[in-house]
């Protein structure tokens, strides 16, 4: 039997935004005896995160938050991975482990590589959000009882990587690990492609003509707005999803294109027995993700208005 | 100044599934001194539905449960109207509103009237719903503070269209008129590509070769649920809103993926700034939706494990 890993003893967390501020309020609550550095490059955020109290100490420089950490999270937008990598590296430590939470891993793991030779690098992922963003949208639960997604490079010091895996169970997280090619793929379709059609599609409602916006307001509840609340997701962090995993979702929205296709065909044909036979076999999921408690099986999830 | 139209005194539900069987409920809950009939054709939802009291008596015929009634609203999927209209015809009263709850009007307006010549017809449709189904599903609330739109074809009498918006107001609902082809293109945006779309891409994940359903179940949290809640309703009703509302549907699907189209190209070239302007324009139209009070703003609409 292998001895429990010994936990981090300073987290540095950089970038203070939803999932940032949530990585330092679960620190608090669920890590006890771990101190967190915190910096943003917004010094705005910076100040609204000293309010907060998102991390014991917010730094005015990123080397200053990463020194004496033997962990650092970059909390950051995909596409500026490289740069915080670079503006942090000269405070780096000997030994620390550099993880992230970006919801791309090849190419973030690429550009961590590059940026930081030589230091230990394990990316990570977990799989939890709001619609919100900014310091303010942090809470200390987000990640309980959800996933949270490593991909250690091949090399990759194991007993780090169970360090890392035991600080994100200690945040409420369930933690499953994979390589970093097979978790863009698993997340271009649970992830990527429905915020790219959800954006899609709220677009496509707001520009049309002979329906009013105002209309497509009021009739929201018929559907519609189920899609709505993940295109109000982060613009900055969105694009960049879509930069760096591109030829994942390329290849997913190319499969769903051609479902589509076909039921397209199917609707212009009055084939009656292809739509019904394709929507009797999706209930089938809806019921798995209830039970494995990733959802919520009341009418609307309990938005008001509903018993 | 107008008299407030007078009350219906009978209604008769002729279909006893999630939305009949709200409309049972929230007549006996919220309109005072109506008497309601029911019948379904389905004998073992007949006999669930005495359980269940979603009327106050449940008939065995459907020309059974129309005898004497002033309104009669079906609540059958779309492509059955005008047999159930058939079948109830022999009991119908001179002087009856024929009404439904279907969710594509100009098919429904059509069928109804070829079905039950010189009775007056006047369809309506609330937006409202959850992904269940059956007797089991239906709850007195379910139309509080949802729209519902009435759709009185040319020369309907004007003072049995009051009362059937009076009756929806009684029941909660917020009541809009509206011609028939109109609404079958509103509800083409913001409800029937919605479902169209959620199908497509649950469909699609769930047969993927290289991303087990495991995985996209339990990853689900990243986006993807979102679209299983809507994926999972009604087969049956979804079929028929599709071949009967078919050529708004292949409109707005066609713009739908013209919209896709830019954003897959953008992707392709790595275009940031096409996809960081789309992804903020959405943003917008979730605010009106909440303002609306057609959302909950609450993370994940309140799901357990979020704050």
């Amino acid at each position: 039997m292998n001895a429990a890993p010994s936990p981090f003893k300073r987290v540095a967390i950089i970038g203070l935004g939803l999932i940032g501020g949530s990585v330092g309020l679960a620190t608090r609550e669920f890590a006890h005896g771990i101190v967190t550095t915190g910096y943003d490059a917004d010094p705005a955020v910076r100040a609204r995160a000293s309010e907060l109290k998102l991390a014991d100490t917010i730094c005015e420089t990123a080397a200053d938050a990463v020194r004496g950490a033997d962990l650092v999270i970059l909390c950051v937008p995909v596409g500026a991975m490289g740069d915080a990598a670079r503006e942090m590296a000269p405070g780096l430590s000997d030994g620390v482990v550099v993880s992230d939470v970006g919801s791309s891993k090849e190419s973030i793991t690429e550009s961590l590589t590059s940026a930081l030779p030589g230091h230990c690098i394990i990316p990570a992922h977990p799989v939890a959000g709001t619609e919100h963003s900014g310091p303010e949208a942090g809470f200390a639960t987000l990640f309980q009882h959800r996933w949270c997604i490593v991909t250690p490079p091949e090399g990759a010091d194991a007993d780090k990587v169970s360090q890392l895996v035991a600080y994100w169970q200690t945040l409420g997280a369930t933690v499953d690990t994979m390589d970093a090619h097979h978790h863009d793929l698993v997340l271009a379709v649970t992830s990527h492609i429905p915020h790219l059609i959800a954006y899609t599609i709220v677009g496509t409602a707001s520009d049309l003509e002979d329906v009013t916006r105002g209309e497509v307001i009021k009739y929201s509840a018929g559907g519609f707005r189920d899609f709505t609340r993940i295109a109000a997701s982060d613009p900055t962090m969105w694009r960049d999803v879509f930069l760096n995993n591109r030829d994942a979702v390329l290849t997913m929205l190319q499969r769903f294109l051609d479902d589509l296709s076909t039921l397209k065909d199917a609707i212009e044909d009055g084939d009656g027995e292809v739509l019904f036979d394709r929507f009797t076999r999706t209930r089938a999921i809806r019921r798995s993700i209830l039970d494995m408690g990733q959802d919520d099986s009341r009418p609307d999830f309990g938005r008001k208005d509903h018993g």
